[in-house]
């Protein structure tokens, strides 16, 4: 057996797991449906109750005049750059090194769209407004993910946010939001999805982070580009006769959790500080803004599987199911909170907490 | 209340509907993870048991060397068409006037792939091996879809299909098999789905058609063809987190109704006869080669939304929700035979099909 799946073993078997809402399996797909009438009818292509009524409901949520239930964001978010960019006539937007679109989508918008990308920020920063400005090249779109997920979930000032939404204002730009973990920055910032929405011209969001549903995400915008989006849609391949598997799940689970988000971001803070008592070992950002951040170690990947998997036997607490390489020598995972956390009884997490600190003083 | 309306709504107040499996409701999905364990893993991203098995399944019966999952036969068959012109280094396909890419894609392909068309065939007809002799230019793909559904779902005879299969293997065209509906013509066929794929170098079968499911696709090829399938999958934004509502349910369905194709592709047949026996009326084809059939009218939609909707109020049997127009005095609607036609007592629907030729012998 690899040390990898040493450490997924030894995860599965333990009594508490710390992260997430619980496992990705059928049960969730089940519970969203449980009181659901079977008599409902399915949408057909875009078009019925199911589809309608969640719409509406998200667009007076996100404060936008229309929204699009999608299959996914990678779709989505394609579509809304293409829109912005054929409005405008010019085929380039900017983005953070580490955006979606760059990273984990097989070049989709450049292959399908013929977009080009301009990458601002260096990778371990968010975008500011300087990076906006210092722009020599003219472009269609700026796309701002928030929390920048791929550096633990940070996130500019939101006077950064306002400025540079006003720049792109006066300079014809228009700006798109990443909101992939939107409901999760709220807390942080304390402003409702509306007041953070208001700064951007057309928002995506996804329902299976912190809210937890299969999967499905939502594009939102006034009237006249949803509609333009729509077309997209079919042409994709994401108009289904019917995507209320995931409609109805994104619901469910939003109307559950949507309220949780302040108490996953202090659970977040709580949890961090655990890992930064730890002896080289730091999250990322320091303290959380939202309920997401990232744990990097001062040892190597197989290091720290062994010293995981030693704890997960010793004390029965999951804190993480995979570590990946950053450098031969350094190593990190990613942490979401959600309704575990507060599952976990206290003094078995700091026990695990004893060791983690002991071990990692015990290789360096 | 528009005249469509009186039908669609006199059609579901009546007791008995002759096409179909029933209606598209949630009830579908529920009862088709019904039986299904909570505790079943969702797959992630393209990767676990639940698809791994259905695609390893679908292969074996398609007799193709891999198969893919896929949330739509639109983004499955772009892509097909998209792989097989970049290994040919040439942008044209050509289909039928009437293929599903050219009249429902919203040109997809063309604005997402700017792969260009050839029409072959005129659009009453199937495409022969004449038509692909006869073309002029050179082309990567030819498309072929069993049957042609825009025209009642007809059939070219099998021998037809081998000679194009052999004349675009000696010419080094790629043929792909729109099979939409490839499980319902294996009967008049009497030939397996191995069989009839092994004339065509990739193949796409759909789940919500003849089977029943929800939505989704399975795309079958050779290896390194399913490889680079999933990246485009990627790339359109249709490698979801998890499809499993989809597969599971299209796994169901399968299983429960893959053995019933010769009964509901006999039932077309007989029932076809109802309606060429009335004045006015006939089908086409004359005689159905699969489950569907298409049933068209000398009388204009809005003359023949009265005369169903009262044979409905008379009778309780319902045979078309809606009529198309086909010219101010021509009308059409499709029939696809399913579950729903053996629950049909054959006396009423005789009553209604009596009703039916009275009504149209009084307005001709």
């Amino acid at each position: 057996m690899s040390e990898k799946n040493i450490l997924a073993e030894a995860f599965k078997k333990t009594h508490f797991k710390v992260s997430g809402h619980g496992p990705r399996n059928i049960q969730v797909l089940k519970e969203a449906f449980m009181n659901i009438e079977g008599e409902l009818e399915s949408e057909l292509y875009g078009k019925g109750q199911v589809i309608d009524d969640f719409q509406t409901k998200m667009a007076k949520y996100l404060g936008k005049e229309s929204a699009v239930f999608f299959p996914s964001g990678t779709m989505a978010q394609q579509i809304a750059l293409r829109i912005w960019c054929d409005h405008k006539g010019i085929n380039k937007v900017a983005y953070h090194p580490l955006s979606h679109l760059e990273i984990h989508e097989e070049d989709g918008f450049k292959k399908l769209h013929h977009i080009e990308s301009i990458l601002l920020a260096d990778k371990e920063s968010v975008i500011q407004l300087e990076d906006v400005v210092g722009l020599e090249e003219e472009i269609a779109c700026l796309l701002l993910e928030l929390p920048q997920r791929e550096i633990g979930g940070q996130l500019p000032e939101y006077k950064a946010l306002e400025d540079i939404s006003a720049y792109c204002k006066e300079k014809g730009i228009k700006l798109h939001l990443d909101g992939a973990r939107l409901f999760e920055i709220l807390p942080y910032y304390q402003k409702s999805a509306v007041e953070v929405c208001a700064l951007f011209d057309s928002v995506y969001v996804s329902f299976y982070k912190g809210i937890g549903g299969i999967a499905g995400a939502i594009l939102a915008g006034d009237q006249a580009f949803t509609e333009e989006s729509k077309i997209w849609k079919r042409r994709h391949g994401g108009d289904l006769i019917s995507l209320y598997p995931y409609i109805v799940s994104a619901d469910y689970y939003f109307n559950q959790r949507i309220n949780n988000m302040n108490q996953y971001y202090e659970e977040a803070k709580e949890y961090a500080r655990y890992y930064n008592q730890c002896h080289s070992v730091s999250t990322k950002p320091l303290e959380p803004v939202t309920n997401m951040f990232h744990v990097h170690f001062d040892a190597s990947k197989e290091e720290m599987e062994l010293i995981f998997a030693s704890i997960y036997e010793e004390t029965g607490i999951g804190l993480t199911s995979y570590v990946r390489e950053v450098t031969k020598t350094t190593s990190n995972f990613e942490v979401s909170i959600g309704d575990l956390y507060s599952q976990v009884p206290k003094e078995e997490l700091s026990n695990a907490f004893k060791l983690l600190d002991e071990k990692m003083k015990a290789i360096r």
